[in-house]
């Protein structure tokens, strides 16, 4: 980016404001010279809050209808006819099924512990690295599920917040996604803030970074290393993204390409550890009756097995965390497919969950907007070439108000 | 790869044969101990032959029914009922058309002019840097036209070459483009040497290679650099590649994935010099009734138009020098498309052709092939999951065989 490299400049940002809140905190009363930094930072962006967006997941059986009603009327994702009718309508119909994946997996969803977890690290390691603008607290915005992205606000307003970070937890970027994470932020943020007592700014995507690489590489390793050594070296990789379905590809959504990029990375990274096996990215998930974006893991795992294929090395590579997607999808159902196609060493990547190296990744990449001075990046003002939905379009000038002048 | 870092062992390769051919070679019978070195090399590799590998492209007028004859026959491109009739059909009712077409960027194709600009450039740098496998000498084998992949091969049996370096011109790869090349090469070289007297080695994608990336961040820049002040920062940077048709994209051909880490790549580079243009990668070029990877590049274009931008730079991310696809189609089709839809610095960003980084990547790849002892990719030996040729599947089992154990 144009800022990288900048020095931090909290007291000379152009978007400094006296913090009205400031005075909430008793910290900035106190006007001992060693706590100059602290007060510096306040002056320039106030009193900060990261805020990690994801889709969220059912806590418990109880939530798994809701959750489903919710993505199934998110018109950012699948666009009905009659959206509040069929979308309810193709929700409940799925209710059962979903709630015995779930129960197969411990019977509800690890995000928030993940997430709280990661933000927990991250945020201790933003006090150590970045203490000019400490202490640092997160907050956790779910798009389907509580915590949600409201009850986030809420806090964060009744916390006096002056500055959020809305980091995305998906690394690459989709419409269907962040995209309808910063809609929902946009909605809330209008409703409950008014008068915008909370000023935003956004990390929008980090798939190539190079300390997420790093920890994709250092996950799929292991596994590699525990292959015999008969194989060791042939045995594909399959890194698995959820799919999108074909007319958000159409549209000009930058996930696929964002995707691709992410393995030629984690690919890079793994040979220069000297592992050089064949690989291919394969997409899992896709519902319904449109056309998805293909090949279909599952049918890769079925081909590999029949074409002579004894081990394979499943790698999810769009998630930050343990989910229906690796535990339930990848691990039991997938499992039983490759086991029936003939592959006896079936073995998947962990997830990043609590891998220090990606906490680190997380803490690192916070501390990069800041020291770039909370920047927006231009690619997510572009508006895909395809139709947009009129919100897409309103949450895109909001997030560019927010934005600081471009030097 | 496992083998980068190892140092070359041309004299110790367990490819050593004893060349049959090398008394043919005059030089190889003096002795001053200044060409011991190439003595070596000759003894382990034999005389080296470098095969620039592409579709190729109608010389004059002439040749344009011939080349459109050939690509609508080949099916790694597309599967057709009665394929030589209707093949035949569809190729014959464009010749009109892609003359007219050809005749606007000046008659022909300047493909054979760009690559032999880059081969000679390519084998001067190598006569430098490697001067133990030297003199190198390249030839070049097109798909589509002459010099022909046979023509080419009839030339290094002609030259007695013992080892060819197969180094296709298309960076990333997939089954249509360098698959067909290779299933070509299978087939001719099964028939004009069915001794074997050639051994072969493949150099068969470098999409993310340092060099080449950091020559086509020159070609961006360079245009960026021209767009005024105004709108410096804020104009899309379109990469544009040949679309795929869906079905070869559905069987888990790698091109997708591999274009959208060129562009990963690209996007970082130029992030490190300054720019961070909001950018988008679209697919151009689709023919015919199928359905196509999407968005179109030209209705990206007349999408950007509408939306009130004014400028944008156009990028060719997925080949190597000027052909239809740039002079005629993004220059003067979607130059007018452009115009129309009200943008008004339609900016394109010079293809490699004989940018002098650029041949230098060439030669660097070359280099890191030799001194890796002539790896084949594990990539190139692993199928795709979805279905695949008789052909395909014998062209790899040749490829392997061709290669050297596994370390």
């Amino acid at each position: 980016m144009v800022r990288r490299g900048r020095q931090p400049s909290f007291c000379s940002s152009p978007n400094a404001r006296a913090s009205s809140n400031s005075t909430a905190d008793p910290e900035d009363e106190s006007d001992a010279p060693a706590l100059h930094a602290s007060r510096c930072a306040r002056v320039g962006v106030g009193k900060l809050g990261i805020l990690m967006m994801n889709m969220g997941g059912p806590r418990t059986q109880e939530d798994v209808a809701q959750f489903l009603s919710n993505i199934f009327l998110d018109r950012d994702i699948i666009k009905l006819p009659m959206q509040n009718i069929l979308g309810q309508f193709i929700a409940r119909r799925r209710v059962e099924k979903v709630k015995r994946q779930y129960m197969e997996i411990g019977g509800g969803s690890p995000i928030e512990k993940w997430t709280r977890i990661q933000g927990d690290g991250m945020v201790n390691a933003l006090d150590r690295t970045s203490p000019e603008t400490g202490p640092h607290k997160y907050y956790v915005g779910f798009r389907y599920t509580e915590p949600s992205i409201r009850s986030a606000v809420e806090e964060m307003l009744s916390d006096n917040i002056d500055h959020v970070i809305a980091f995305t937890q998906y690394q690459q970027y989709s419409g269907s996604t962040t995209g309808s994470n910063f809609n929902e932020l946009y909605r809330v943020q209008r409703q409950l803030d008014p008068g915008s007592k909370l000023r935003w700014s956004f990390i929008d995507r980090w798939g190539a970074h190079p300390k997420l690489i790093s920890a994709f590489a250092d996950r799929v390793e292991a596994q590699v290393k525990r292959l015999k050594d008969d194989v060791r070296q042939k045995t594909p990789i399959l890194f698995s993204a959820h799919s999108l379905p074909l007319n958000v590809v159409d549209r000009g959504d930058p996930y696929v390409a964002e995707v691709g990029g992410t393995v030629a990375y984690v690919v890079d990274e793994l040979r220069r550890r000297g592992i050089t096996n064949p690989y291919r990215l394969t997409w899992q998930s896709a519902v319904g009756p449109l056309r998805w974006l293909a090949p279909q893991t599952e049918d890769a795992i079925k081909s590999y097995g029949g074409k002579g294929y004894k081990s394979l090395v499943m790698v999810p590579i769009a998630f930050t965390s343990d989910h229906i997607e690796t535990l339930f999808e990848l691990d039991i159902e997938y499992g039983e497919t490759a086991q029936k196609a003939g592959i006896g060493q079936y073995l998947r990547a962990e997830a990043l969950n609590d891998h220090p190296p990606f906490i680190d990744a997380l803490a690192t990449i916070v501390k990069e907007h800041i020291d770039a001075d909370f920047p927006t990046s231009a690619q997510l003002l572009l508006p895909d070439p395809g139709e947009e939905s009129e919100q897409t379009a309103q949450t895109r000038q909001w997030i560019a108000s927010q934005a600081r002048p471009l030097d």
